[in-house]
């Protein structure tokens, strides 16, 4: 059955692809970064500082929030736009891919996942449906359906199983969906880890299913980049054209780059804010250290010609220093610095496939990566 | 030697004070109350967010910043304003607090104080003169004069002991101080413990020798707030009457209202902020602890005629889910109402004054705490 597509394509440029996804709380400009807060929250920034930006949307973590603060309670507060006062698109994954790795004594049946809950132990079963249930009472603008995820390298046998679990899976999510409104989405998700014909046959199944979107899963799990820029290849081609397609838990601004170039639409991931709070900083000229003590005296900003005053407007001796004392405003300046850099970049790549002239854009951001940090003085 | 005065008292209501205090780096509305920036930065809040919640001047610890990133470097950055992006007008200690209460293997000696920094256990020498230069690279709008502080309860003959040394210490930071440019400021520290004639002998002594404002020290260290109260009395009347006054330390909002009403000016502390990341709440409704469990489904904003989006624009529920939760932004939320409610209280104290009706605000305001935090729902 095939459901609305509230995907507008406006521009394609090479196998790279802009466009427009309207959500019921608002526009998502693609490719899109979706900066990740896991429970709630975005760590060190406020709303206010993700929305400037220039985040359309975000994306918040089933499992920690079905855990904490739960999500009838959420329903009740009226969902986690306005429970977290984010206000806009919200994207939430299914929640089995944390039970997989945060919670203990998780047991995977046909059924379902069981497991106990790292905040209190409780024990908890989340099923395909239980896990729709869940992100419609968030109120996720876009719900992930269920998926079994293979930890790369793994044997033929293994990925083909998961990937077929999650085929089902895939039905069961769907059929549990259709009591949503108009407007919110669902997204099936490819698995078939870095076997080519697996990959496909997930596609080919989740197509005739019939998803809002599709994303691809199951990599940036440990696999060289050259696999998973592989595994892109294989199946966004496999993929309708007119629906977004989203991967998953990715990743360094090269990985984004090079996905883009593969036809991918949507991302997310957690290095902005992890690295910044680890005191590295994303740039166009690739990642500095500020921890590096070749910063202790250096009055530059980071980039000067960055408009946001976190990156033009303290020295880098100043970032040093607050990295070096473990000051909260350190990691708060620093997550903001690599989530305004990554929209930079998705503002940078949006445009350059509007002009057509994406390719020349991933040059010279390659070049600027290459290049690396200024010279220290 | 008489001293420039830089403080214009602008108007008196029964012992409450209104005034102004010229900085290099900007105006001074008193009373003040001065956030700690410890380590040259606002634990959990950015810059502009303290400019805006009303503060006009904050305070640096010296201590901090002479072992990291160190007094000369600071300086070669331009100052503690620049290098911090503050930008306004800074107090800072003299450091001898924090080396009596942070750093081990200390030595008192007529001379000065040695001790092993707490960073890296570098054995450092601090004199009188060492920490009015180290202020003076630190470019302070406000220079401590170093002290010795007795904790208390204390024996009439330790405290005298230490009160007669502070005032040794005060001749040899004013000497010191001599070739600050004009409009840099230096204050005295009275001290005395809780013994009425020690305060006001060290008042006198350091009126003697002259100082651009006077602090009352050696206070809330451990006394009852009666006795806080009882020598701001005994000492205030002994200090010129167009110097400000600043209470070093203090405290609560209950606190700082008794001392205003006993004619301080100036006042410091960490509770905003450290109250702030443990949950804490400072309200017209006095304190509360969003730990709790009844704010769990709570709707309503902590105070809905705060002007504060952080105070009105967020749920009981969600600030209550971010404490438990551990998440950064509650405690950048908490620590932002909270320093907007102190400064929201010394603009409501600034404003009585003027107006001569403080003895209604300060019983109005008051009332407001003793009443409590709303009924839960
Ligand atoms: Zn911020
Ligand atoms: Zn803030």
């Amino acid at each position: 059955m095939n459901l609305p597509n509230h995907f507008e394509l406006l521009a394609t440029d090479g196998a790279a692809r802009t466009g427009r996804l309207t959500t019921p709380h608002g526009l998502v400009r693609t490719p899109a970064f979706m900066p990740v807060g896991t429970a709630g929250a975005m760590k060190g920034m406020h709303w206010r500082e993700v929305r400037d930006a220039g985040a359309d949307i975000v994306l918040g973590n089933t499992y920690h929030l079905m855990l904490r603060p739960g999500a009838e309670r959420i329903a009740g507060l009226g969902g986690l736009q306005r429970f977290t006062g984010w206000g806009g698109p919200m994207l939430t994954d299914s929640g089995g891919f944390q039970v997989m790795s945060l919670s203990e004594l998780r047991k995977v049946t046909e059924k379902a996942v069981t497991f106990r809950s790292h905040i209190d132990g409780t024990k908890v079963e989340l099923s395909p449906e239980r896990s729709i249930e869940v992100q419609r009472l968030l109120g996720s603008d876009i719900a992930m359906q269920m998926d079994e995820c293979v930890r790369l390298p793994a044997e033929r046998a293994d990925i083909e199983r998961a990937m077929q679990l999650s085929l089902r899976w895939a039905e069961r999510s769907k059929r549990a969906f259709e009591a949503a409104p108009d407007g919110y989405m669902l997204f099936g998700i490819v698995q078939g880890g870095d076997v080519p014909d697996l990959r496909r046959a997930s596609a080919r199944g989740l197509t005739d299913i019939g998803f809002h979107g599709y994303a691809i899963g199951g990599l940036a799990v440990g696999e060289p980049q050259a696999v998973m820029l592989a595994m892109i290849e294989e199946t966004a081609p496999a993929l309708p054209v007119d629906r977004p397609r989203y991967l998953m838990g990715v990743g360094t601004p090269e990985d984004i780059l090079e996905a883009v170039a593969r036809g991918v639409d949507m991302f997310d991931c957690v290095m902005p804010t992890r690295n910044g709070r680890h005191g590295m900083a994303f740039t166009r000229f690739g990642q500095i250290n500020l921890r590096n003590a070749r910063h202790v005296d250096d009055p530059r900003p980071l980039d000067e010609e960055s408009p946001w005053p976190a990156a033009n407007g303290y020295s880098r001796a100043y970032l040093h220093h607050l990295v070096r004392s473990g000051e909260t405003l350190g990691a708060m300046l620093l997550s903001e610095i690599n989530v305004v850099y990554y929209q930079q970049l998705m503002q940078g790549i949006r445009d350059a496939v509007a002009n057509g002239t994406f390719e020349d854009f991933r040059t010279k951001t390659r070049a600027g990566w290459a290049r690396g940090d200024i010279a220290p003085r």
